[in-house]
């Protein structure tokens, strides 16, 4: 917990290399699905946000244990607090598992078709148990917040993440675009986040997703000592 | 609702004239009080609300109506969701008002020995009719956050707004450090908030209540028919 830590950013696909296969154009689907995140899923998030700080070059920053998150997650039902969207991937199509519908949210489903298979290193690390085929790829994880000019709620999204070899292929895209059509269903009347004023990629990427770069503001934080230097200030 | 609306900012102390009368040194007491505000407290924070856009040239898109405000506020209880601290002030000693003490927020009281006694040219509009002398000054409104890198919850300051003639007499910081305190009294890993880069005034306030002001990282934003056209896109 350092006082000059930036916040951990979403994170669109960076120009990473692929694994590749045998090549087949169209040939290769992988059925991708988001559904809300359980309290089962800690294992994988917890990884999933220390490859987040480790491609933000801030690992010594990020220091969340399974424990911290199962004590501070799933606290209230999807949408009102901290919310996750679990992004997975395989493939062969996903059994009919009724288990992650819920009156919440119903998981969205989508084959992309790739000239190529991708080859995961990390499969077996993401697995998912139940599934046996299905790898945990991403993630985003974010909660409502509150404009007053508007007087109604919006959300804002701290971290939006995508595993590297499956970057590149809309699964980022998929993900945020998740979140927005969760607010506007809501009735909401914004999605925020942050992203680095040096990377481009992600700039253009949030561009044609339809947002706005706010350039006049910046973010103010207090945390660590300054922060507990408050705890009797009143 | 217009994309390119930069976010209400925390508002600090700006360098505007203050209405003055006699002149005593020390001698008119100021009495202050930060309190949880409820829904009837509705139509003073429109007002408020609608004063910070003026004061940030925004006011066309300050559209929050006392209906808006009264639907989409007061839904949860404190802390865990959308939470308004509003700032009362009064020439006299508060009344021992035990209806607004709870289980979840003491409200804090300060005496500010001013030279000069305010005055207070919307007395009338921001009269707390229960309390006769007692006079809506400011607010804040603040909401969790989460730290995937702290695995813990923070707070996000949406607005904080003190009306003109009782600024620079410390009540911003008194409002934004009841912020911190709670935040540091619940462990809580950070409070967060944003100014614009021009604002020299408000970054030195925030610099000297311990906050880093972040330089690189930009706001994104999705609202409107491009927030609007993401209902459908899943």
């Amino acid at each position: 917990m350092a006082a000059a830590a930036p916040p951990p950013p979403p994170t669109p696909a960076p120009s990473a290399p692929t694994g590749l296969s045998d090549s087949t154009p169209g040939g290769h689907p992988l059925f991708s699905r988001i559904r809300l995140a359980t309290p089962l899923d800690i294992p994988y998030i917890q990884k999933l946000i220390h490859q987040l700080a480790i491609f933000e070059k801030l690992a010594d920053l990020s220091t969340a244990t399974e424990s911290d998150l199962a004590s501070t997650l799933f606290k209230s039902p999807p949408f009102h607090s901290f919310t996750i969207f679990l992004l997975e991937v395989s493939s062969r199509p996903f059994e009919n598992d009724s288990a992650f519908h819920s009156q919440n949210f119903t998981p969205i489903e989508r084959i992309i078709n790739l000239d190529h298979s991708v080859i995961d290193p990390e499969a077996e690390a993401f697995a998912n148990g139940i599934n046996g085929d299905v790898v945990v790829a991403g993630f985003v994880l974010f909660f409502p917040s509150y404009s007053t000019f508007l007087g109604k709620p919006g959300f804002y999204v701290e971290d939006l993440f995508v595993r590297e070899c499956y970057r590149r292929k809309g699964l980022g895209k998929m993900l945020l675009s998740a979140v927005a059509s969760q607010a506007a269903r809501m009735g909401y009347g914004r999605v925020e986040w942050v992203v680095l004023d040096w990377n481009a990629n992600a700039i253009k990427f949030y561009d044609e997703m339809g947002a706005n770069v706010l350039p006049e503001w910046r973010i103010c934080r207090l945390t660590g000592s300054a922060l507990e230097a408050h705890r009797d200030a009143n």
